[in-house]
């Protein structure tokens, strides 16, 4: 949003909690476009920090997250799941008075269930989830293009403030994210099934696959399994944080093995070519051909 | 294999039956190298066949398979895996005497056993399975460099003649691919496992997705999923093909999810730590790092 050409955060301090690949890629939209007067960060070694530093994505680098957030007007809390909700309550506590908290957590009801009762007065929480995941971490792995483009949903409590909502929307607008409004609920449902579910897949396929073959997996199996090359101690921490709906989406993808499974066993290998194409199908409502 | 800088097929006849896109990549890389003397190749639409020539897979079109294969020195069929056997048959009887037949399908058990025990004399049939697959089908999307560095098992009987074996061998090393020798039986455990489990995977998992939560999926399920944009009709002839193997992997695929379901219903986030981390360093034992 800018008023008279101006945007609305142009006299802001932003701090990011955390510039690993996500805080990393906001803190380089952000001082990329002028958007804020002040770009903070912090990460926890000074090693990362450096590189934080050296890369662009911030003007100033902290060590202590209170420190980075003092008297900031956006926070936004890029760490790993378990460690969101301590760090937005303890850093809304020392941002300035009316400022705005948010996160970048995969899951969202738990981490509002824990954040939101607890805000100090005057300072506004609501998650954010920006969808621009890397199996690549790191504030080396940053960049800009990863958000521009991207999906962010943006989950206010059915109370919350549109005002503040809206300044949440332009401050992923303006990193040139789509933004989209759910109930935290609806946020962890859908997560679950595009981005939980495939990685439990993934890590069950490598799993599954005998040593003596692997060997021989090509571009479809490289594909298929990408995410299970991610940072097992994140996704820990999301896969806890979202075990209801997960279980769920498994549960729905076993009964799909096992259909699949009884066609094949009752040799109705025309049924096996409708569900396929069926799948293709699907598929390409939301990616246009095999490698969109 | 090169005698005095020629090949020992350069003054040989090629026919490719079927030039989709890996009939299609065969033309090109064995065209680009002046390996043949001559490159025929068919299709069973006059269109297609305009199509090859255009793309300069093949010297020769011809609509009749047979017409193609009469007096060639080597046959490659690569149409689909249910109609290869009756064309490696009905072409190996026109060919010349002491040609070598070898077809491209990616269920090799099968088509072996059709094949071998039913060869007119003098004319010899060894299994190939060009590791080189593409979610994109038709001549269009061919490419040599689709071959090149790409794997390529060759599955002789264990009593095939082992010039016969070199012959073919070379040709595959002649478009730049790593050959491995496995009986037709290794050959499909392999393939069950890395290629044809993930195919049903990435199927039910596009399956298993709800409607509303499609439009939401990112880079993530995109690449998970991309193989289930294959060609419905292809892939329904191979799992009929290599159903046994294919149930057994996918009963190894679902204990895998089982454990998973088992460690997260009980709660036990350090044992998933440990599967995910697991999995993310066998998957990099055959791929370097999340893209590669």
């Amino acid at each position: 949003m800018r008023r008279g050409g101006r945007t609305i955060f142009e006299d802001k301090v932003l701090a990011i909690i955390g510039v690993g690949v996500i805080g990393g890629s906001i803190g380089l939209a952000a001082r990329g476009k002028h958007l804020f007067a002040e770009v903070r960060g912090t990460t926890r070694r000074q090693q990362t920090l450096d590189d934080a530093v050296a890369s662009g994505a911030i003007d100033k680098p902290f060590l202590d997250p209170l420190k980075a957030a003092e008297g900031a007007d956006v926070v936004v809390v890029a760490t790993s799941v378990s460690t969101i909700p301590d760090l937005c309550l303890r850093c809304a506590a020392v941002a300035r008075e009316g400022a705005l908290i948010t996160d970048v957590g995969s899951v969202k009801g738990k981490i509002d269930a824990a954040v939101r009762p607890n805000m100090p007065s005057g300072r506004y929480y609501i998650g954010s989830h920006p969808m621009a995941g890397s199996e690549k971490t790191g504030v080396v792995n940053a960049s800009a293009a990863l958000l521009a483009g991207a999906t962010c949903i943006v989950t206010p409590a059915a109370d919350a403030d549109d005002l503040h909502y809206r300044v949440l929307a332009d401050f992923w607008q303006a990193m040139g994210m789509n933004v989209f409004r759910m109930s935290p609920e609806e946020h962890d449902f859908v997560v679950a099934n595009v981005s939980h579910l495939p990685h439990i897949v993934a890590a069950a396929l490598v799993g599954a696959i005998p040593d003596g073959a692997l060997p021989f997996g090509a571009s479809g199996l490289r594909d298929t399994t990408r995410v299970a090359a991610s940072d097992a101690l994140l996704w820990r921490d999301i896969f806890e944080a979202n075990q209801q709906q997960i279980l769920a989406s498994v549960a729905r993808f076993q009964e799909q093995m096992e259909e699949i499974k009884a066609i094949m066993l009752r040799g109705d290998y025309q049924g096996l070519e409708d569900y396929l194409r069926k799948a293709a199908d699907k598929r390409r409502k939301r990616f246009d051909g095999g490698t969109a």
